[in-house]
């Protein structure tokens, strides 16, 4: 057996070990797409496992994220820091580096976290854009500093998801030639035969795409598939995508072609008679020959080389280009967010009412100069949401430059993409749509919480404030369900200040994305509003008496002006009453214990809090004695005023709310 | 201009009209669209404004919905019941039949809520799903009584939206070929042209699927759109799509092909060159000529002829078939929920250890029995999701009579699907995924919520209990999500019992969807637990002195038996403990206060809720001086039980947290 052939079987063999021991994970992928995996990190990847960091590296993103086990294979047999024969031995335990599904962060060597179907090949678009992006800022001739690949390996299960034909779709309008996607087409899903759900022509999807496409009809060919990477690679007009065609299970007589190889482990019998089928020696679960370690080694150190050469173009560069190696650290250093928190102009506003949204679109027009690296763009409602970076040009087939992105209708894949950005390096950015879309957004925003990424999510349109289109475009719940996101900052401004310390914090944040969310409507500038709005929660207006508080009025948004007129009126009634503004309740609420204690006295009981949204977000502060004026239901479609009156925002019945509380 | 013109016209002068009176809409598509609209309501669909709830009409969706003064004008014009000319001009004011998108039930004639882009169309699928299945239930030789067409009206954005590929990937598949979707390409998106965006052949894409693919080239050609209409419907093979290229704001010479005809009034001047341009006489606003009315009418009097002919084949079929008759009352009569309540095997159940999910599982197969209309499946998932009805068959091209349905990898379609199934008439549907990935049918959730619908989503793997598969696949804060929905009934039961009530109340619902959220872990049967399990909380066990209660423990599923657990502990400690199950928060909180009092007494403010999820719902009942003992992060990857003990669902932990409260 050569040693390529003996390569693959290694993957194939620690993978369906650790699952074994494990006793439970996915030995399907690994066993069908070694190959192609093999062939791709060995003889067409550029990576240097002694710096994963490498900044031109390619970029391989594991779609089918339940085949993390020969993700840990593959990085192991590379050697990739930490990845020990110990840690394959510790798949799916708690603590260790292998994980039932790959975490960004968490293990090294990993480009993204993936598991939920169609989410990986997604995010590999937005790597994909990145690269294109800084290619154009930064390459010069004969200096092509960033010029690198993204590969992504799908399932079926990818490939079904509406994500992946929503990001696909975009990345074939936009040309992105040097993304790759490796299709295990298997013909097998949980339920069994793709037969039942799934019987599209993919390869004629893809043409319609945009895409180079290619069929490895054997996918154990590994030259064939070599061959179908080259031509990928070669294709500078499209990306491609390469069907390999796999079996499920390849080498375990009673599982191959089943969908219960899917997804519980072979069993030991099973693995004995993988061993014998695939020719493989030891009988000893994790021993590998070293003439295996051997090549892999010899492998990892040619590919060394690559990042050698590389630095040593960046040093030429570096030195010729003095002006792009500045803005390069730039890009690539820590934000110093002195240039907001400094910045007179960032802070600087009229005393006029305006939309939050307008706000926010004046704050990204100053902060694309502060932040040249900042990109971002809307699901086709940037004149809405205000979002577009003015003067910057759009990115396009023609112009990798703009920094302005037609996402178009997808609002998930947008979402999928901005990690993507981020992920790669050098990029800070933002994406935006109507608020009540969010809900679109939602299974993407977990992933950037769960990876730690600061990006930004600009939401308009924030409640029934919406008016006329109605309940389907009136976001009620979305507040609560972005709230109960672990490691996700949700802001909702009430005004310019309010909205600039969102931005501001958007930016400086270093491991957690921030959702800003802004209203179509107008609303005034507040006088008590500050920059104490960077604590989540702050004493907006003080009661009139204010070590005998009467009742503590609590808003965000625009319903705080609505809270400040009301208490107008109750301190005209003779009651003391403080009015505290909440712009983003998970930053409150890490605050000390002292600060919490001062903005709400535990004494004081009577509390209102005040939302044009489900209640729920605001029971932890009220307590059973207080009352939330809130959404309970869906919205309708009028004029936004209307509404306003319709469901109770109003300061009649707010002081009645009030009322009862007081009593 | 001959008649047909004139009528087309009538749609595009009231849609302006309505729209500009408003102040507020879209009139790209109306505009554009009318002559597609006009074609087919006129010619082809099988209606009868009279009897909007004739089981056997085609249905049309306008998958547009910000197209609605479109779908306005096309009922007023046909003579829907209170579609009068007074209701178009109140469009999108509060309370009028003509709100800013579609409603269902709201507006007769309406077939399905849309505006969320992808909605409708997918939507469409499920009704065409529906249509296909009843037919083989009910057909007989010569009496074709299921026997009717589905179609849809897209724009560019349905077809961007990820979940329009889902579910249109899954029509080519099951061979819908009664499913004709009309693709309104007008290539303009609100942020400009659709080259900037989504380039991709939309033609190929749709033959990939399986369709039948026709292209209008002329949109404003009412006999060429025709024509690929008879064709599509003679199609016995392959659902269809038309084409029809026309112009965004045909008609307006200001506006004509420019994104700002999408969704802005025209304005009163272009309103003037619009009539002048289509050679409309009037110039008084929501004025039409008679003979345009003596037009629609007698088109609206040929199609009432229609339902009577069916009429007259259905008492035919009943007298023939009295059995089939009786199913038939059956299926589309109100379900008799004694049938659940009497029935002593529903209720049957060994007392021993079983994961809610395997129990749910034995429930859905004696439902199957006792609503022989339920139908249902899983998004790729049956097996860990308990699903599948057995010995009923899977649904399919060469099977139209099985119940179960193979949705493939596809979450947010499937939900759209089901939403579209039970608009339908006729059926039960549920459908059913990872709870984690409820995130992916928020958006259609929210939909069924909104139009109230009944039906179910069997959501199982329910917490950090999915132990190894790790964070990704660990639910957090989708409880937090999906209580937050109005009109959503969100059970999660902690043992058969509670299980057997949620079901029953998916079941017995008129108007609002059930979420029954699964546990993958066996759990105890309880002592305690009883049908009180229906007012949503109740005592499961009572404290040893009811008249001095220490503390109240409260949880929902598998920490119940925790807190039944830590209870015992406590009273062992001399403390008096009463233990409340919170199956479904919704439920309860809409109990009148008197039973609300007796469960959750007021004077009792030493509280502690127990649940494997993020904490936000449970603040509402234990106010300032009570603790959730939940989910505050992430989970992570490891067996189950080491998770639970790492993040604190422990007995040692809640009595911990029972000792700072009582303090």
């Amino acid at each position: 057996m050569n040693i390529n052939q003996k390569a693959v079987n290694a993957l194939r063999i620690l993978s369906a070990d650790q699952i074994q021991k494990a006793n439970s994970g996915h030995p399907g992928l690994p066993l069908g797409a070694a190959p192609a995996a093999y062939e791709l990190w060995a003889n067409h990847m550029n990576h240097n496992p002694k710096n994963p960091n490498w900044e031109n590296r390619d970029r391989f993103i594991l779609s089918a994220g339940h085949g993390s086990a020969l993700l840990y294979s593959l990085l192991h047999m590379f050697g990739y820091e930490g990845m020990t024969i110990d840690e394959l031995k510790s798949f799916r335990q708690f603590g260790s580096l292998t994980p039932g599904h790959p975490e960004y962060k968490h293990t090294i060597g990993v480009e993204s976290t993936t598991g939920p179907l169609g989410a990986g090949v997604s995010t590999a678009v937005g790597i994909a854009m990145a690269e294109a992006h800084l290619a154009s800022e930064f390459n010069k001739e004969g200096y092509p500093v960033v010029d690198h690949y993204t590969y992504a390996l799908t399932g079926d299960g990818c490939l079904m998801e509406g994500i992946s034909y929503e990001a696909l779709s975009l990345a074939g309008t936009l040309k992105l030639d040097k993304l790759v996607v490796l299709y295990d087409s298997n013909n097998i899903t949980i339920e069994g035969d793709t037969e039942a759900a799934f019987t599209e022509d993919v390869a004629k999807r893809f043409d319609a795409f945009g895409f180079q496409v290619q069929t490895v009809e054997d996918g154990n060919d590994l030259e064939a598939i070599s061959k179908a990477i080259e031509a990928a690679k070669a294709d500078h007009e499209r990306p491609s995508i390469i069907i390999c065609k796999t079996q499920i299970g390849y080498g375990c007589p009673a599982k191959v072609g089943k969908a219960s190889a899917h997804g519980e482990p072979l069993g030991e019998e099973n693995i004995k008679e993988l061993r014998k089928s695939l020719g493989w020696e030891s009988e000893t679960a994790f021993e590998v020959e070293e003439d295996i370690y051997d090549h892999y080694n010899s492998i990892a150190e040619e590919n060394a080389k690559k990042e050698e050469e590389w630095n040593k173009m960046f040093a030429e560069y570096a030195n010729k280009f003095p002006e792009e190696k500045k803005k390069w650290d730039l890009f690539f250093g820590e934000f110093d967010e002195s240039k907001i928190m400094d910045s007179k102009e960032y802070w600087a506003h009229e005393d006029k009412a305006m939309a939050t949204r307008a706000v926010s679109g004046d704050l990204i027009n100053k902060l694309k100069d502060i932040c040249p690296n900042m990109v971002g763009g809307s699901a086709d409602l940037a004149p809405s949401n205000k979002t577009e970076m003015k003067g910057e040009g759009f990115f396009s087939v023609d112009d990798r430059s703009g920094r302005n992105i037609h996402f178009g209708v997808r609002e998930m894949a947008m979402t999928a993409i901005t990690n993507g950005i981020y992920l790669h390096g050098g990029l800070k950015p933002f994406c935006a749509t109507f608020f009540v879309f969010s809900d679109f957004m939602k299974p993407m925003i977990r992933l950037a919480a769960l990876m730690g990424l600061p990006v930004a999510y600009v939401l308009t349109h924030d409640s029934i404030g919406v008016g006329e289109d109605g309940p389907t475009h009136e976001p009620v719940e979305q507040l609560s369900m972005l709230r109960s996101i672990p490691n996700l900052n949700v802001f909702r401004p009430a005004d310019y200040t309010e909205t600039a310390v969102a931005w501001a914090s958007a930016m400086k944040s270093e491991a957690t994305p921030t959702a800003i969310v802004l209203t179509r409507q107008n609303l005034p500038q507040l006088e008590g509003s500050s920059q104490d709005a960077f604590k989540g929660g702050y004493i907006l207006e003080e009661a009139s008496n204010k070590n005998n508080i009467d009742l503590i009025l609590m808003a965000s948004g625009s319903e705080v002006e609505l809270a400040v007129n009301a208490k107008a009126e109750l301190e005209k009634a003779g009651k003391s009453v403080r009015v505290v503004s909440v712009p983003c309740m998970s930053i409150f609420d890490a605050q000390d214990a002292a600060y919490k204690e001062t903005v709400l006295p535990s004494s004081v009981r009577a509390r209102v809090a005040i939302e044009a949204g489900a209640t729920m977000p605001w029971f932890k502060y009220i307590g059973l004695d207080g009352e939330v004026v809130g959404m309970t239901s869906f919205g309708a479609s009028a004029p936004a005023g209307e509404l306003f009156k319709h469901f109770g925002f109003t300061v009649e019945n707010v002081l009645e709310t009030a009322k009862r509380v007081l009593k």
